[in-house]
């Protein structure tokens, strides 16, 4: 099932640079063994900000709520999920 | 280059059935059109809403912008545009 | 799969009455239906509003989205809908 | 009486890691305490995000009140509480 | 218990003005009822807004709920509800 | 004059906590001394926020002013005001 | 005592222009003979909007609340209205 | 040519005292020789808000702007600007 | 002096088409006027959405006033005004 | 291709006072870089806040965001992208 995922990104000013940058490669490799997994479908930048839409593809919401605990900047992001499902109008056979 | 669009669609409840069958049955007929020329990449239903959330590659912002205009229910849509580029993390070659 | 929905309903002041009471009659046989049938699992009125939080227990977001655009008011409703998973701390067996 | 409860956990990224994780085991506990005692009957983890769902059954908005002031996250949580009532098309005992 | 309820009131401005009437005397009767009851215990008009502020003080929430439904101007409110209990600041006996 | 006044308490996590009970022991006092000089004429607990609905008799908005900045917390609060006035169809003699 | 007042004019769009004309010229010379009086003490444009800054100065929340209500725009206006008080960096007579 | 400007203020709990005092009183200084100008023409205390509506008649947009940056408190300010100009139903010379 | 606006239009859904046809050549009209008058000095289309960011270059306020208020859609517009001023870092002559 | 940019700036109160005129000096020199090249057109100050209204010339967003990632200020700025194009009542061949 399909999950449409906005992140913002808000870095605290103080976070020690070194953390700031472990944390972003590790979000960098994790964000990529999920997209090679198929799980992490879609991921485009929102041109100018600190910020992605994403589309999941995954088992169940609770996968879902897994593996975005399990992003490394997490707790540095403003979420919003919204469930996705066929359009009407779509022929798109992978938007579903 | 990609935009990715949301569209909220408020039918007025006083508007003439048959009026509302006609501009669905046309907007459904142009998006399957833009579909197969590859401009309207991807067209999800939300959940339980009546939107969608859509990315399309287009030449420019004035293409998008033609488009939009140009959907049967364009104004009876609240639309939200978002300029999108390749995600740093991204490894897919069509997300961009 | 469960979901959390909130719906709000308003009805337009010039809906001629024997309308809204028709609408309002299906809008309930069609919940108590779906209740019956286990899909709707809870409903709850919030206090004093014409609005009520429900938890649904369907098949896929698709079944969902299927529901919602079957209700009788949807159309003069506005409807939030939020993926649910188990929550750690839950002792509850059907929480889920 | 019941209530339906959200709740956003908000950690300050400067308060100590085995403050935040003494923090949330207390919590756990508490809120199985609460549960298994009935007055904490629903709890949701909604999907992707550091919150929940909840509905509550006590005897007063003011146990209501006692019982989030003791949660051992309550300073970190924004919290919006409605009071339910049974709705009108409900067909559940317990949603009331 | 009681209940601190706001009241915004939006005639529509193509009410037929002997409906608007009709209504607002209504409204008046029954809010001066329900005060002599006692169960309006308090209510204030917003300066400057066609608004109220508004205690309750009721049975339960489902007692509210019906107050508020049976309201002449119901849906023509936006109605915002908020449960309240003793502050453990108030030296007031009748503000609990 | 009556003044409807809503206040929400944000209290900085990193506030030294003696320095925090000290402030909310001298809310409490103050609170108290103006509920007895009948100036704080109504203080309740919205039930589970750290907020409250106060109503304020007062000379003038000037005194109204001083008061909430003599508060011990006023600092860390979100406060906003309402004049109050006489309601057509209030019956009380002490909601003016 | 001072009232900052804001008002936004929404007239509807099926308004009959002899209608809205005639509680134009009302609303003016309402004004006009509020502001000879004294109690309508400022009145501004926002540039570009339909819309006004005011400030009245009236003997008490109640007269105030008089006179918007006889405003003849006064239910197609939003209006927001904020007590003011002599500011303590003031070196204005009138302002207060 | 006048605006009007909406300052609120929110200052750092962690400001040392002594900076915010003197802050203060730069303020008050700088605002008291701005209205000894001519240039701050109004100045009023939101009730109960540590805010002020204020009415600047300046050369251009151009001066507003280097006066409020010029302001002790600035940074500490959120502020919000609006150009005025005489309302067609004004009868106050200086209103303009 | 330069503004920034930016303008929304909303036209109602029952609006005949004519009259709407006729606001628009209007509008375009009275628009291109002014730009070649030099008063209205950039005009940009929102890509997508039925609204556009202008810059005006006018005497006054009041000049921008009048302007907008004769737009033949200004009634069917959401206008937003900032004052603008010459930036610091800017080394475009045309941007004051 | 034309972006409209919006950037407010909040430098954290905290930020030592050295760091901040070296950003800001930074900012300024690759500002001016930028509009020598041509791809950062348009550069207003909004008057009397710390912000800008700008409009950029660019080959793509993925340029676009390259440029506000590398502004100095940018992890201190709350962004807000628009794509533009061209107005079909504009004259101005600039403006596309």
């Amino acid at each position: 099932m399909l999950f449409h995922v906005k992140m913002v990104v808000k870095l605290p000013h103080d976070l020690p640079p070194e953390t700031a940058q472990r944390l972003i490669a590790d979000e960098k490799a994790f964000a990529q063994k999920l997209q090679r997994e198929g799980v992490w479908r879609h991921l485009w930048r929102i041109a100018g900000q600190y910020a992605n839409y994403s589309v999941f593809d995954v088992e169940s919401a609770a996968q879902l709520n897994d593996l975005l605990f399990q992003l490394p900047l997490f707790r540095f992001m403003e979420i919003e999920v919204d469930a996705l499902c066929r359009h009407p109008s779509s022929i798109h056979d992978d938007d579903r």
